[in-house]
């Protein structure tokens, strides 16, 4: 007998309300029958769900991307559920040994706890931190030795790996893959058993990986867990989803004004997706600035600033949220400076080139990209533009020196 | 510089000599000029190469088709080089773990070293069995750890892997081929690791697999093996590949009666072949017999005496050669009975049904084999064939049974 129909009629109520904000926005739940089950057991016997999230060691920048998942790990959080961060440090310290390629260097333990820490720190501006379980997943992956292996690959057939889509494409076009890259998903599966995981969460390009836990569990007996897959939100481009390497990206780090001025950029289209899976609004409030921006009665730019403002608030707090919203309109709606400069000390030449200027300053990574913004319109001193990259700039004490709409640096004199 | 051109002359004329006689019958040597040179290392640093030959576990039944490459081992150890035969009890240990098959039973280590034995008792008709080396797998594949299986996997492609024939075709009529499948061809290379093999040896059928041997080899900074592949010799219905279980085989462990008798069997055309690759005769003595069957000068039949001779001195001596080779005279020439009948002791009813006879007896393994070789005319009792399968026989003292052609009893009575 399934646990939805041992609900009393409270618990139904309950089930109900988790249910509705729990698949809110996520792109696929498989299978929707046993989530709804899971949820019911878990108020039935009053128990937590275990909801695992994989994380990748290599990689610990952390993008408003993210909060995708984070906001749904922390809708999880607020029902009480246990969430299981996997540091998925193993693979990370055996690095990649792919013969061909050029080897990924293996990372050091240090490197591991130190990129895991940065998860840790960014996730803790959405989720309650303090109540996740943090697991590396070396712990058990290095103590399965080649017999288990063999177990474990007894289970999977080659045709169903090909069907994952990377690997089908790179066999059909001719481009290597790896006997190794097979045991990604085994190992992540493994985790999930090791774990007892209920739920695991993942982007929608995770599904393979992530169902494949469900067969692993299976394979050792175990119930088997429910994979939800979230959107993988597009970046400031509109286009390309929001990556580092893009360079289409939020950053979790950044500072407020980055923040705020980065989601002021976003394309319209995208307002309401960002603000149903990248902010903590709640569906009501989402609905409501849905319905307002359909009458035409909220302006796309003012949902943005509201957007921005929200990300902000999550991120830091209330007063840098309108703070950061002050200055956005300084610099962009009144073309003025914004409220505070940050100030630099300026102990060099007084008369030096405008290119020497901007990378002295590490405004910008080398003088052609000076050379560029200059093209642009991009750099200006005491608000004037500069047009000639040979320009030679007199340095006098509070001169600033502007590259794009927000960056700004004011010069101290040491004497 | 190559060893091949720091031999002296009469060093030379070793390694042509050794290179004559160790090519001899074989299909492939890859790559042939790493073969020479392995030789000629040998010679030169006065060093014996290791000769590798795996065995599987499950299925010590040896037969004539073996000493294809029994002779092989024979004649490198003729040379001084050292014969490593490897049980792949690893695998065996395990069992099949194929999900959806019917799993194979895993073998417990008392049966594993009961079937190793019986491959050394066996291999010992033909090969000094003292001189050999003899390993375990399970030994050091079972210490092997999932970091190394990892690095093991990173050096293969899995487009490498499909291009394996069975693989390619259970891929392309969508039979599964399970992921732990991908490793015997790596753990058989680990062996070839571990043992620091110079050649091994294998069937043409193992050709993916024994070659798998020199990649990873390479992954380990190792000096590769060269590869001496087998040709497989036909059973003695001349069509199918000599196998127990196609019943067209000759057991290394038959009497010599039998040896004698089911190798007069074979088709004329397999004689040479025979010759070459499963007796002990010497090339020469093969090319002249080769050249009097071509002249006419010999009959086919009495170069199959002459085979099947050196098949039972081989296995047994000259003493029980002479005497199968006087038996089988005895009954298919003068159509007489052998020499030597065994006898058995026969305790039970003295009046009984000819099908309880036989059965009773274990000369055939059902009633319904009984039936149909009365029908055949098989069947005699001193010498009279038996036509009606409800024949009662009164056995009386040296009363004798015959079945088939080679089959003969003779009943004592207890009292």
């Amino acid at each position: 007998m399934k646990y939805v129909d041992q609900l009393n009629k409270e618990q139904q109520i309950e089930l109900q309300n988790q249910y509705e904000v729990l698949s809110y926005g996520v792109d696929t739940i498989a299978p929707e029958e046993e989530f709804k089950d899971k949820i019911a057991k878990s108020i039935k016997k009053n128990q937590p769900l275990k909801v695992k999230l994989g994380l990748d060691p290599t990689a610990p920048d952390v993008h408003i991307g993210h909060t995708v998942v984070l906001n749904k790990l922390k809708q999880f959080q607020q029902f009480g559920h246990t969430i299981q961060l996997i540091i998925g440090d193993f693979t990370g310290k055996i690095g990649d040994p792919t013969g061909k390629a050029t080897a990924r260097k293996a990372l050091t333990d240090e490197e591991v706890r130190h990129n895991a820490k940065t998860y840790y720190e960014q996730f803790g501006k959405v989720i309650d931190i303090d109540a996740v379980e943090l697991h590396y997943n070396s712990q058990w992956l290095s103590k399965v030795d080649f017999t288990e292996v063999i177990q474990l690959a007894s289970n999977v057939t080659v045709a169903r790996m090909l069907e994952r889509k990377d690997f089908h494409h790179r066999y059909q076009s001719n481009k290597p893959i790896y006997l190794h890259e097979f045991f990604y998903p085994v190992m992540q599966g493994y985790d999930s058993h090791i774990l007892e995981s209920d739920i695991e969460l993942g982007g929608t390009d995770q599904e393979f990986n992530v169902l494949f836990g469900r067969q692993v569990q299976e394979q050792f007996g175990q119930e088997k867990q429910v994979v939800l897959l979230l959107p993988l939100i597009e970046g400031l481009d509109g286009i390309e989803k929001m990556s580092k390497s893009k360079d289409n990206y939020i950053g979790i780090d950044e500072s407020p004004n980055d923040i705020f001025g980065k989601t002021m950029s976003i394309p319209d289209e995208l307002i309401i997706k960002y603000f149903e899976l990248t902010s903590n609004l709640t569906i009501d409030e989402v609905s409501q600035i849905r319905t307002q921006l359909e009458n035409g009665i909220l302006h796309p730019k003012d949902a943005k600033i509201r957007l921005a403002h929200s990300f902000v608030e999550m991120l830091y707090d209330k007063e840098e949220a309108k703070r950061s919203q002050v200055n956005f309109a300084n610099i962009f709606q009144k073309n003025k400076m914004p409220e505070e400069v940050p100030e630099v000390v300026w102990g060099k030449e007084l008369s030096i080139g405008i290119l020497d200027l901007v990378t002295e300053l590490d405004l910008l990574p080398s003088k052609s990209e000076v050379r560029r913004m200059i093209k642009n319109g991009g750099i200006r001193i005491n608000q004037e533009k500069i047009i000639d990259p040979l320009t030679t700039v007199q340095v006098i004490d509070g001169i600033i020196v502007q590259v794009g709409k927000r960056k700004f640096v004011k010069l101290k004199l040491n004497n």
